[in-house]
């Protein structure tokens, strides 16, 4: 299917840190070393082999409960930045339990240090995370999202309140900072009151780039109005192109242009040279999973305990809660049921369905294969680019880089060199100028 | 006045990292360069010329208003720990103006990255960061102190959250996390409630060191309660040799030892190989502070006004304050007030004897007359190491590396290699046995 005729358009890939990869049960594999899991030259050498690769950036997702054991996205993004030179370093970061100042902090610090390598997936954050913080209940979902919208107001007010040639430097005449050039915000808004500055110069990128990954009508509107790059979850070309034309059509609204906010699905690999072995890594990860925490996994998901029902019969419709009853990953959930729905599932095979991404498109096969697949999508308005989450690490990004990212250079469909320096560069979007005189009304 | 007897304690000193140096002109002078100040390789040379000179750690103040320009402490700390093996790196985090769950989070996550190298300067923080975080003033300063107490208890508990040995890995049975020792610690406090666990597992060090800055009456008392460092201001060796005692007297009510708790007066030197030599570098840097800004800064320490008042006249003792009302830095205030007094300093006299650390014991001189000073301390009860602030930086830290250095060593004052792996091994402090079935009390 390749006609090797290059796009106008860029093709974006990302990787998507995992400790042993996506697969629930990767952390079985022979192929992988659970126990370096909190080892940082371990995910250097993951972002190292990604920069290799001359991928646009790295990821890592986030929350603030659970028995997780996971190294801290700033302490590791910054430590990932000071090994690599032009690779992005994306972290999750939640709105409902933080406080803009600190946010807004980091993330320009991490952008300082970086070079202007830093994105900021905004999410909203999950309901156990409450009780760490004080309060008695998750907000409910659209609650969320308003407080998500005056956050990021405020963070960038924060990031923009040092005009960006505030630092003079003048030893002769006695001048380091230019004081005038240096502003409080004043911000009052409904949840947030912050006076400002930010004790820390603008952002090399003006602000980090902004990332979204709800796919929820709330989640699509919020994107477009604000976000620069999304991840979503899509199960087949018809859902992506469908979901591309939506989101992109909504970006004129808010005076913007389709290419300033870039759809990267979620793609989920297990590769080998033929496709017979791909498969028989699939069956092995299979077989690795533990059947009872896999539906206990589906039943987070989708809100609801599939426990006590008959784990080779289907999921049980009628008693579903439905999506507008789901606080929280609303179109996953959806995608969850439709997918079972679509391929008439039991609940087994659905939790086989999504063992290795979450409901993110899984994909068994060969690098060839898996090219075809990434340029069907990117030629055909499914996408612009991917969001790659190996099911297995590291195997699985030593794969992708060493056979897959060829053959799409070869195609014509993926940058040869790095181009640029910031990750802003890397992904064809502009500089936001400095809005500090923008007139800030909040009720 | 050596002796050359090697003591049985060990001498500890730190590195106090700015960017240009700790005297308020230090960017001006020529030997510094100020447009560095957000190059994280800057940094990275600062700690490596320390871990060089084989200092137990650096250290990084902060704050959370005022319009300096600095890089984060965690973002800046995780990619000092990548290019350094040995160094302990301490960072500032106040606690009116956090959540106890990231502090504990990203200090563990900054241990692991590390290797157990973590330290924390416990602070309540400073009056203008409130309106920041939508408060409308900044709490009283014994009502902060309670505030942090029980803040810094949820944090080791969250700490103590997972058993040393939850971590499993264990591929054959499926068990990666042992979800028996992984707990919930359900704190109720006054101030905080967090259900927990912690989503890392414990850091390497038990607890990073924890690190305490105040002299006040309430910040010897904390300290003795529960800090391992303490970072004091004293000028006179009389005074350093009355706080070791009181301080060092405190700890036995609490059931520790002396050598629980390391006594580290701040130490601003300028040294060069001739005592003119650094009496004109003292000149030249006075001559480049301006005076205006200098009684701005002292009137700020003072918590009151003098620009009404003749520069070149004596301190308007009787209009004081007094440090009962100060709200904040009491012990410094004092500090300053009696320096003043004793040495019968005009307004601009004492600006001068500040404008090199801010009240720290500042030295002007050749590295054998400061490695004279740091014996004298350090063997009569006065500390049990030092602060090092160089009023020059990256040169007072090569000169104090180089020169200070070997000078100790040849008398067998200081370490001539490292020895264990952790900041705790380094500074003589036990790793904290895993608290988690202490009873826990809080009305």
């Amino acid at each position: 299917m390749s006609q090797h005729t290059p796009p106008d358009r860029q093709l974006h890939l990302n990787a998507f840190l995992a400790a042993t990869g996506h697969h629930e049960a990767s952390w079985r594999h022979p192929a992988t070393r659970p126990e370096r899991g909190l080892d940082i030259k371990y995910y250097q050498e993951l972002t190292q082999t990604a920069e290799r690769g001359l991928l646009d950036s790295v990821f890592l997702a986030d929350g603030y409960a659970g028995k997780y054991g996971k190294l801290e996205p700033f302490t590791m993004l910054s430590a990932l930045a000071v090994v690599t030179k032009h690779i992005g370093l994306i972290a999750t970061v939640g709105t409902t339990y933080n406080e803009p100042f600190h946010v807004a902090r980091k993330f320009a610090s991490l952008d300082h240090i970086s070079g202007g390598r830093a994105g900021w997936n905004i999410v909203t954050g999950a309901g156990s995370a409450a009780f760490n913080f004080g309060r008695e209940a998750h907000p409910e979902h659209s609650v969320r999202y308003e407080y998500a919208e005056e956050f990021v107001e405020v963070v960038k007010q924060l990031w923009d309140s040092w005009e960006d040639d505030a630092l003079v430097y003048d030893k002769a005449n006695g001048v380091q900072i230019a004081q005038d050039k240096v502003h409080e915000i004043h911000f009052q808004g409904e949840t947030y009151q912050v006076k400002g500055p930010l004790n820390i110069p603008r952002p090399p990128q003006g602000y980090p780039v902004l990332v979204q990954a709800g796919s929820s009508e709330t989640g699509r509107e919020l994107a477009a109005k604000t976000a620069e790059v999304i991840f979503t979850a899509q199960q087949t070309l018809g859902e992506a192109r469908a979901f591309y034309r939506d989101v992109k059509s909504r970006l004129a609204k808010y005076g913007r242009s389709p290419q300033e906010l870039q759809i990267l699905p979620g793609l989920s690999p297990i590769l080998a040279d033929t496709e017979s072995e791909a498969r028989d890594i699939e069956r092995e990860l299979i077989e690795l999973a533990n059947p009872e925490n896999s539906v206990r996994g589906l039943s987070n998901w989708l809100g609801f305990d599939l426990s006590p029902y008959p784990i080779d019969g289907p999921l049980p419709y009628a008693d579903l809660p439905g999506e507008e009853n789901i606080n929280g990953h609303k179109a996953r959930y959806t995608l969850m049921v439709e997918l079972a729905r679509r391929e008439n599932l039991t609940i087994r095979q659905l939790t086989h369905r999504i063992a290795g991404a979450r409901g993110h498109l899984t994909f068994t096969g060969t690098p060839l294969q898996l090219a075809d697949l990434i340029e069907e999508w990117f030629l055909t308005g499914g996408s612009d680019g991917f969001n790659v989450m190996p099911q297995l690490y590291p195997t699985g990004l030593n794969t992708f880089v060493d056979k897959v990212i060829p053959e799409l250079q070869n195609r014509g469909l993926f940058r040869t060199a790095y181009e640029g320096a910031t990750l802003r560069d890397r992904l064809g979007l502009a500089r936001p100028a400095n809005t500090r005189h923008r007139p800030v009304l909040h009720s």
